[in-house]
């Protein structure tokens, strides 16, 4: 399988140099109710051209479940598609999940493009091969490993975002960044949310995703070294179900952030990462993201949700740390002691 | 991905050595609610050593569907089913067809094993990697291509079968044993359907399976030689519809039975398939499966059946024939002329 991903602030063209290379009988766009009028329009020259297809789905991660998937097949089905036709999923990581699956599993398996609207899901979602949706309560509970023909990456969808959302995206840009160098690290953290404009972020966004792209090559059914993506996950999920468990849930990225500060923390404990690097990175999330609120009474609910993460297989806690900057180690299992001592560091560093 | 194929009439021992081959953290077993009574007995005793926990879904096609699905993935995760977990799908085409496509999406993908029970399942659906279910009114409309770790094959659970189900499935292997040579097609063509005992299929079908394998191997995707395994098949699906139609529904190896007489003809008008084989193969299929009957009135509807095949992209009716036995041509195009001919000549040859 190879897959093209282009960055580009040039959409339309690249999307119409794509088709003219792919051989396809048919086409069809996946939008959500919001990408459909706020997105889709962008690229209207070149859809109008090929006669593509509209297919909608509702907005938002409830609606990334069974009825979506089917109806998707379904209008896939009613207007003709066959194995030669193309689908192009054009939203955030709901959209590219979920119409991933769709595409992956419609006559067993048709072609389709990713074109993702929010940094997280440019930076996260739409390139690796995760597809999938939402069952039986619990987040991606089926889906398939399979990646889109091609990617357009551009921060042109930027321009409307949040800031909050622009945020998100960026932690796992810090994420991907400690997987790397400590220069592409320097150069986030240099990073400045109060004088930019989303331009400057193609280069970074570029320089992120190939983190991913070369992790992802070297393990794309996640059996050993991309767990190294999950580097602030286990933290991270634990800290949104926990605020899911308050009514008051917070933003993905922002509790991958959070994450990676106490994931540091038992790196440093475990793993003797280096503690300047850790305050340099606790200070750079306290003053950008803030902090996320808990009290040791919080502690065992934290520990026993890391205890169910999808990770671990007999309940133990299994972390993706880091020796230094660039150099994961997986599959690392800590201790109740090490997991509160490294929550009472956090709460430290973020002023709590 | 490497994939076993084992043919023994020692099923129970077969599986115990399998499993302990394997490493995995729980056991569940798929059956239907004949398979569960019927067939999953035999297994008991390995069954019970691992703890198994069976799933069971109402039998036959008609549920081959969504809601079924979707049980399948409740009761694994329900269950405590993780990626390390173990399916095995005990049953006919349609257990291991959906119990496959249940496996290969759960947490994006567990392993499963496939121990058919009827012989048409075990000459083609079982081994290949097609999974799947029907949706829309159509049949597999969705599914993706993902092969067993393992596949038991054994003679034992035919004891049981009708002879009408094994004549089923011994259709497929006269279609393998034309796409392989024709010393293959003669011992098959010698088969006597009154005095044999399922003991007798076991070597049979080893020869036939391992075409399938063979060639499944060279094209997992159905991107261009697979197709050879649908001689028979364009005319023999539009025969089923047909049938169905009538409301009078006809198994799917007869149907193979009777569209490959068709095909034959049609190799020999269109690529000079030699007729003496034809004649013969012919005079076997009227003899062991009578004919299905159809008159001229009949082939407007077969022909739209025929375009609006899977294999057909532009309306085009699409055959794969054979210039000899063993050597097959794929995305052959027929003229509705052609066609008729065909099917006068079949009309002729079965007598009606």
């Amino acid at each position: 399988m190879s897959q093209s991903i282009i960055f580009t602030n040039e959409i339309n063209q690249a999307l119409a140099q794509l088709l003219s290379e792919m051989d396809f009988n048919k086409l069809f766009v996946l939008t959500d109710e919001n990408t459909a009028h706020y997105v889709a329009p962008k690229f209207g020259e070149t859809l109008y051209t090929h006669n593509a297809i509209n297919i909608t789905i509702p907005a938002g991660d409830t609606y990334k479940n069974i009825e979506s998937l089917a109806h998707v097949w379904s209008e896939l089905g009613n207007n003709g598609a066959t194995r030669r036709s193309l689908l192009i999923n054009l939203g955030g990581g709901m959209v590219t999940d979920l119409g991933g699956f769709a595409a992956s599993t419609f006559k067993r398996g048709i072609p389709f493009f990713n074109i993702p609207t929010t940094l997280l899901s440019a930076v996260d979602a739409a390139v690796g091969g995760k597809t999938g949706i939402n069952f039986n309560g619990l987040k991606n509970e089926v889906g398939v490993f399979n990646e889109a023909k091609a990617v357009i990456i551009s921060t042109i969808p930027l321009y409307t975002l949040p800031i909050e959302e622009v945020k998100s995206g960026f932690a796992e840009m810090l994420k991907h960044s400690l997987l790397k160098d400590s220069s592409t690290f320097n150069k986030l953290l240099a990073f400045d949310f109060d004088n930019y404009t989303p331009d400057h972020l193609l280069d970074l966004l570029e320089e992120s995703v190939n983190v991913k792209r070369d992790i992802v090559a070297q393990d794309p059914h996640e059996k050993g070294l991309r767990r190294a993506l999950n580097l602030g996950h286990t933290v991270g999920h634990a800290f949104e179900s926990l605020a899911m468990q308050r009514l008051a849930p917070i933003p993905h990225g922002y509790a991958v952030a959070w994450g990676m500060v106490v994931e540091l923390v038992l790196s440093h404990l475990m793993l003797k990462f280096d503690s300047t690097i850790l305050h340099r990175y606790a200070q750079f999330v306290h003053d950008n993201y803030g902090a996320f609120h808990i009290t040791c009474d919080d502690y065992p609910a934290l520990i026993a949700l890391m205890q169910h993460d999808k990770k671990s297989n007999r309940g133990e806690m299994n972390f993706s740390l880091l020796n230094a900057i660039g150099d994961i180690k997986i599959n690392c299992e800590a201790s109740e002691d090490d997991v509160k001592a490294s929550l009472d560091i956090y709460r430290d560093l973020m002023h709590i």
